[in-house]
């Protein structure tokens, strides 16, 4: 059986399939009893504490709304300048200083493996929200959520994989995921920010059959579902090369007609210009759904790391 | 029957005259049942986003109070810089985003006709907590109730509106509320800070007289209630100018002995030098009830839009 | 019997030492009965407001678990940048609206004295947490309570105060509250940071004995416990008088080895160098547990001054 009790959440790869299958579960069960009470006591007198050493409206509000929704209550750090990390505090003391006060913490930091330091220096579950470059797992649970509802399985898919495939953290970890379940990929980006060989030569070691592309329509039309993701400007030294390899990854209402059958749309948001809103009417543009799931997965994962199941 | 059930708050003129009522009366019920207890479940389980694009400790702090005390949990943006909006989200896509979080959004823009704007993107309330130089609905209410509460009525008064009239969403409002009632007006005001055209224009052809002076004293004494507001340094070029003009708009003890009978004085708060402290001791001076006010009459709203009712 | 009901508290010396008993004994009663049960209703539906006109992670934090655990709400003034004390807002007058709103309020702010000017301004208790170089009673009453767990007494202690006792307003307030019970002193700093002339030769006015030096080892072999402070590098013009200073009181596994007999360590953190991590291990070394207390402290407190014992 599946215990999360305790437990940190840091990686995609700490799961088994098993693992995810649970947390589905809980999120489906969350989801449904929602539709018949406003809110649940299960967390009741639990603490979680937010700490977002960078900013992140999205996560940290969804985490917030989840922990409450479940009965508990939070506190949060806000901003960092003048706290006592300003004042030379370790990561290390900041957190476990924190974790006199709470239950559970939900930390999102700049640097890669911090996430992990913060679980190690403390006797409190630690869910990692994001650690520089490394892991976002509770974005890839509920990317994986999302596409369990929308195609009804996230088994033996073919998924696209569309813009900044060098930096977008959410996108290694979902790969990370959905490889357990056979699925096929296509990695569609300006060669600049191509899927980094790691992770690639990883995949078709495990027998994962990939594609690299540029060409977005063509993958779709191979797949079941897109997985946008936003071209970041600052990542770019030439503009005039920004805007050439931008304007190339568009969903528009122009590319939709171009779609041989119904597709499923992600996105882990926020997005700029590379979907347009007037897709966002399109049955298939689940982005915002997307969303909403994340808010159920989180009260999930919040349930389960104090044992707590529905 | 009013229902203000799945409602937004937007405008001052979105209320009929029974609609203020059902308001009014609803605040003075919370009012009246907070002797008794310290709080109520009604909105247990409800979660409330504040998106303040501009701070106002006071109306966020307002709101949240109210929230907790109606027995619901609140989410809140917190400041802006380094959130979505800073990574070129639209307010569009930043509110459908929490709207997925929350049961009920107050938000606060500096640019007119933002509320409209969020709340014709999501299908939860969402109440107008100040858009630029538009509305701000709730102070409006909740200066109504106070008035309600301090004369006993709020129809066919004759009312002093003084300071900065140009720019004063909350007078704007405010005045379209009472000009329901049968209402009179002296706007006493530096000439560059005169009452909009348009409004005294539209007042006049609704059958409501109105006087523009620059004589307080007058007016005051005319008057039932004066409702001052702060002269902001800002909106002036020329410091001398508005050194002159900021003097001689400002209530102190010399003031008051002036006048002819008692009055009843009002504020949105915060003032600087417009009210002297030692004002605060007179008895008429009613805007620190005013604040206490704009709890019981947002904890009232909070509840309407959920359709429930004391 | 002592009643801290409708009580604020703001200043080390307003206790008497039954006070110091009764806190002691509720937050000692909160800690067992927190082994046993989550969180408690005692303050449901009360609303402890947060005003924080100086950051300070560790105690606002502290004091919103505390609240939540109790079972109440919090609202919080967040940064100050663009709120209504931006706008030129009285102190005053920013304390009068927010116990509009709040049950009870806890300030810090960067003048000596506004503790005390607040709390004048409003009927609600006001809580100080830290006023410029004044005091911190909470952070004192945190200290006694963690001595009287570590050391089963906290009467008749022999104590070795280290670091910047210059300016340590934790100090001053602990050293204040320590000599209404016969302790004995050792101040251990350099020259430049000594304590302040007033505090020592009232301590010895009241027959308290103290003693000056510079040599930490022999002040600390001779004493019941080391209460280590950080020594703040912008105290100092000659940096290189600061790297001097600042090395001769670190406690590292060295310092440790040539005491004499276990000693309890305590400090108020965030920490520097001057405790290094290897030091976390020993066993006397309390300061993370006395972060922990801080949290049953201000429970016992929060609850106190509403008049709800356990």
């Amino acid at each position: 059986m599946t215990n999360l009790k305790g437990k940190d959440i840091l990686h995609g790869n700490q799961f088994l399939e098993k693992d995810i299958e649970a947390i589905i579960k809980m999120a489906s069960n969350i989801e449904k009893a929602l539709k018949k009470k406003d809110s649940f006591t299960l967390l009741k007198g639990k603490i979680l504490a937010t700490l977002f050493f960078e900013p992140s409206t999205r996560t940290r509000l969804s985490f917030e709304a989840a922990m409450q929704r479940m009965g508990g209550g939070v506190i949060s750090l806000g901003s960092v300048e003048g706290s006592s990390v300003a004042k030379g505090e370790t990561l290390t003391d900041t957190v476990r200083t924190i974790s006199q006060y709470a239950d559970v913490i939900v930390i999102r930091h700049p640097r890669t493996g911090s996430a992990k330091e913060a679980a190690d220096a403390v006797s409190i579950p630690v869910i990692n929200a994001g650690d520089g470059t490394g892991q976002h797992p509770t974005q890839a649970l509920l990317d994986i959520y999302t596409i369990y509802k929308e195609l009804g399985s996230f088994k033996e898919l073919v998924v696209s994989m569309v813009g900044d495939l060098k930096n977008g953290r959410t996108v290694h970890a979902l790969v990370e995921l959905l490889s357990l379940y056979q699925s096929r990929f296509y990695f569609v980006s300006p060669k600049s920010l191509r899927m980094p060989e790691e992770i690639t030569s990883h995949l078709r070691k495990k027998g994962i059959k990939v594609e690299e592309t540029e060409d977005m329509l063509k993958a779709a039309n191979a797949s079941n579902l897109i997985y946008m993701t936003r071209i970041q400007k600052e990542r770019f030294t030439d503009l005039t090369e920004y805007e050439r390899v931008k304007g190339s990854y568009i969903i528009d209402e122009t590319f939709l007609k171009k779609l041989r059958k119904k597709m499923t749309i992600l996105h882990p948001l926020p997005r700029v210009d590379e979907i347009t809103p007037e897709v966002d009417r399109y049955p298939g543009a689940a982005y915002f759904r997307q969303v909403k799931n994340g808010l159920f997965l989180r009260m999930a994962l919040l349930s389960m790391v104090f044992g707590k199941t529905l």
